[in-house]
């Protein structure tokens, strides 16, 4: 049965959570579409994880190993698509606790890069797994930085090949998922160099083990990098080549060729390239960042309803721990922040889809907004549900600290995300170039792209609030958050050319301005979430059962944004320190609000106990029930205790005759 | 040899770093007495730490007993004191990996909760590992709120012992270390009863295992809570008892007896214990908290200098990653932090020190503020430096997460330290109702401690500084810190009364206040901490060859908390908007010069590769280098792939034909 804690925090729900779990699915169809792909999943025992915090990492790569083969077949069986809605369910509720993801990634660089004969001859092998495909980019000495990467591709006229060489040790590539274990070939991006002349980065398709054997091929060292915080399942890999040859047909030619004389010829835009690189920051946001956030918002809010500790009053029961304001004040904010980012990665999204469109009828104008904005918002968005992960499992004490609460294993993931597909410092600050190109534009009098022309569009000018109430009107807050924004990027602005002006270098001087300019990026996309919000909340006109709430949350995510951020906000004088009493106590006031419905907004997001794995926060909270059990399941429990026998049985011998 | 790279930051030091060793350790005798232990831990391979990142629990475990049976054999043959020196300087090298420190809490409690006749009785007994102790407070349902406790004692004069029981399931014991797998006896707290009477919680010691064959003993069901976001290598336990009788002259009787025939006894001061718990918070902020943030500065920071990567200006080579303003602003605040925390622990090690001997006088005069440090600082502390670990490893990009580079253990295991011995939210709320105490004594004219006179002496006033070097005086900043946490706490202080005022209930209304009640508490303990570091400066005055630099770092711990917390400062105008532009003027500045001297400031620290166990914070550099030959000795590299054999090859056995 369910714990009545957390019963009747459901009977109090001011909104129909099925109503809202509809609305954040697109549709009340499509929930019951995604409920039937998970009760399948979750019935089939190939992809059960009951025993995942138990498992070495042998174990889980080789689960993860199964899984990925057996989804692919049940995908063939279903005639489902390969990255359509069922498969991205299935994924939702696997946690992504599952092998060859990078193999897709080899697929899609050889549909994006490759020729019509290349893609004719690859594409077909690798979707059904005739081949395992990985991605070599990262170097152990490179990363973020391509342009450096040190393996070298050198053309062999004579022989029609590539000669591929890994020069020295920071050349070694390290880290791609697949490589370590699994894969048979790769796409490796190495220097090429025709004739002595270097040519850059190109991708090249190299094949690294035996197809019979699976031992490597001659030339090439291969193997696993160890143990990781998370991704245990994950085969990331080294790669050392030592004049590995490929044929010349394999270097990926959409876009340029070396022909047999060694000439070297480029045709087409690069421009697709990197509006690829630019839409993966975006698909990755869901998944890996959104959805571990709302579960960790799931396990700690149902946890705190059902955790009684210490008295709020003398005589009293001891007191639901999320009665006190400052577990509200911990969890509430990171609630408003899962629903907030629910809402701009759908507007990412449509922004990125229509992008994509005006990209195939050859318009490129939207590539610099395009990427300014996947860089800032998964900057943003990952910086956001790492902390708001790291909150969530501190606030749940020492419970929280175990394996079976299931918040380490999303947080040891979650936090990985802030480096991988672009370093989040990098990528703020290649927002930050952007932001600073429109303003001098915006100054200029010429045009900048939508999203940025609150830049030429803004006053200056006292905030009209008098009320605490008043800054519940989203038009005061985001005049606020509007205000403030253009004021870091102007200052910022300002700062860079005095310093150019005083005989600064151009690049220096950026370096010298880079952590304001990481700040004014930052505010920006804060600024763009929390509009959006508002807009999705006044979008929500049809739907009245769930509007209130949802306005509510808005206001919280807003206002704590201020909360968290007062010297901002204050610095120009748009707001007083009079203000920010008001904001304190609207803020305050919310989170008192927001409580009575923190459970069902959890509800609402509909994860299954399995796919949550956490005995803390599963649907009927009984949580220490659960703790125990799962518990007694610890190899820890099952095997033998070969301390006792080695180490301490000398010591306790004679004990027994002195008691 | 060393990387060339970091040889040159070595030659451009600006001060003897083995001077500041010494410093640190409190002299040059104690830096080569410490060397020496910790060079004779390291050559023993029973202290062997090389392949820690590749066990399991069951091995970590069994290294880790291992490890403490050894370390008393070499206690009792060295004729080292049990936590003398030599102990601290091996379990500093050890980073804690070792089993049976709960025991030591066993014989604590003993020894001062116990009468002489039990302490004769159980201390020889433990001291030999003849019996193994842990310590059972912690329940499934209750951690911080003590008397809640469910576990029940039932005094039975007819056989005058006491009947144990866990009457249900939120009272099983949860968590405690050593009991899971290894102790033999424990002190448990339970709620006593005598003649139907509860005298409330009170310990006894409770044999759980059997002397013979380790099994448990009858009614008692025990056993491990299974994995946890770290210490893998301690047993933490759960202890569930059924009618478990103890003889009547096991509970501890210091303090208070149950005679024969059932009458309750209670004499002396129970105040002690108070003292003992608060104690044992600051007695673990140096190797929980302190030593693991200078061990993850001591491998950014190297690291930082060894890894290149993109260009500050075209045409130049690759840049030191520490050379940019973004990496300064993340790693060197986290150096200062460190420093200044070093500092704060001597000192609140000498103010216990000293307290201690005023309570071995019988005079308890300075408990409530003893009690108000250890609860402030014990909760600053470990979240300062855990959030400093966090940044150390996200700012060593993709390395930082692999376990290789020791920084994923550091944090795993820091970040329970902002949970167990007392939860930092509760702590600081402590340390907030103190706070409040003494500002209305202050308002009242009446005396207060010392550590917050500044609370009746504070005005109001604006902030004299005019250039940015005027923040470099410790004058204008301890200004700006005081006034700044006085307003915290009065305007706290004022919310509380106007609410109690307007009818709320005072607890209701403690609750409504609790968000900014915890925030003037932080604030208190960063300003004293701020004030220490630059007393500490100050009587370096000796010491001219490091007090230059120590002052830079005493500086940027200041500036980083004003530019980290603009709003406060700002709030009642003793700095203005033009102020905070001299602040980050100052604070920038002092990045590039502290950076100069980043890599001596680590090696001052003098953490030797085998206690630090990174891969890329080693001495030499070679980070490259390192993490190939780690890897290369990962399991997954040195045991058959069963997933190909049973997964993969069957769909890759007919590929080579169509190739």
């Amino acid at each position: 049965g369910v714990n009545p804690d957390l019963a009747s925090e459901r009977l109090a729900a001011s909104f129909s959570v099925e109503l809202l779990t509809a609305s954040l699915d697109g549709g009340a169809e499509r929930t019951r579409g995604r409920r039937a792909v998970v009760q399948a999943v979750e019935s089939d025992p190939v992809f059960s994880q009951e025993n995942q915090y138990f498992q070495s990492q042998n174990e889980k790569y080789e689960a993860a190993v199964r899984r990925a083969v057996y989804l692919q077949k049940k995908i063939r069986e279903m005639g489902w698509t390969q990255n359509g809605p069922e498969v991205q369910d299935i994924c939702r509720c696997l946690s992504g606790d599952i092998a060859l993801v990078l193999h897709r990634v080899f697929m899609r660089s050889i549909s994006v890069l490759g020729s019509d004969k290349q893609i004719a001859k690859w594409i077909p092998l690798a979707t059904d797994y005739q081949i395992i495909g990985s991605y070599a980019q990262t170097e152990l000495g490179h990363g973020t930085y391509l342009q450096g990467l040190e393996t070298t591709a050198v053309f062999d006229t004579a022989t029609q090949e590539f000669i591929l060489n890994t020069p020295k040790i920071s050349a070694m590539k390290w880290w791609p998922g697949d490589m370590g274990r699994s894969a048979t070939h790769t796409v490796v991006f190495a220097q090429l160099y025709v004739h002595g002349k270097c040519y850059g980065v190109h991708p090249f398709i190299l094949q690294i083990r035996s197809l019979e054997d699976h031992s490597p091929r001659p030339g090439v060292t291969v193997g696993d990098i160890g143990p990781k915080m998370n991704f245990q399942h994950t085969d990331n890999g080294f790669l050392l080549l030592q004049n590995v040859r490929v044929p010349r047909e394999n270097m990926l030619s959409k876009f340029c060729e070396v022909q047999p004389d060694g000439t070297y010829v480029r045709w087409g835009s690069q421009k697709i390239n990197y509006f690829t690189m630019t839409s993966v920051r975006i698909s990755i946001l869901s998944e890996e960042a959104i959805v571990p956030l709302m579960k960790a918002c799931t396990i700690a809010i149902r946890y705190s309803a059902v955790r009684r500790q210490s008295k709020l009053k003398p005589g009293e029961p001891e007191a639901k721990i999320l009665d006190y304001q400052t577990q509200q004040q911990k969890l509430l904010p990171q609630l408003a922040t899962a629903y907030a980012f629910h809402f701009i990665n759908t507007y990412l999204h449509e922004l990125f889809n229509k992008g994509y469109q005006d990209i195939q009828a050859k318009n490129f104008d939207s590539l610099p907004e395009l990427h300014a904005f996947s860089s800032g918002f998964k900057a943003l968005i990952t910086q956001h549900c790492t902390s708001g992960v790291e909150i969530c499992l501190r606030a749940c004490g020492g419970h929280g600290y175990s394996l079976l609460s299931g918040l380490p294993s999303l947080y040891t993931r979650i936090i990985a995300s802030c480096i991988y597909e672009g370093e989040n410092t990098v990528l703020l600050l290649q927002t930050a170039r952007f932001l600073i190109k429109c303003f001098m534009a915006a100054s200029a009098g010429q045009p900048v792209p939508p999203s940025v022309t609150y830049l030429s569009s803004v006053k200056s000018g006292k905030c009209p609030a008098k009320d605490k109430s008043d800054f519940l009107r989203p038009e005061i807050y985001l005049k606020a958050y509007e205000q403030m924004t253009v004021r870091l990027i102007s200052s910022s602005a300002t700062k860079l050319q005095h310093l150019i002006q005083s005989g600064v270098d151009k690049h220096n001087a950026w370096n010298q301005c880079t952590v304001q300019l990481e700040k004014a990026a930052k505010a920006h996309c804060h600024y763009i979430t929390v509009k959006n919000f508002v807009e999705a909340v006044e979008n929500l006109d049809n739907k009245a059962g769930i509007q209130k709430i949802m306005k509510h949350l808005c206001d919280l995510f807003a206002l704590h944004g201020i909360f968290s951020n007062v010297g901002d906000f204050l610095y120009d004088g748009h707001l007083t320190a009079a203000h920010m009493d008001l904001v304190t106590a609207s803020y305050l006031d919310l989170l008192a609000v927001i409580r009575k419905d923190a459970v069902p907004l959890v509800d609402a997001f509909d994860f299954t106990d399995k796919s949550l794995s956490s005995a803390l926060g599963s649907y009927d909270g009984q949580v220490y029930q659960r703790l125990y059990e799962w518990a007694q399941k610890s190899p820890t429990n099952q095997q033998g205790n070969p301390a006792y026998e080695k180490y301490l049985k000398p010591l306790l011998q004679n004990t027994l005759s002195k008691l």
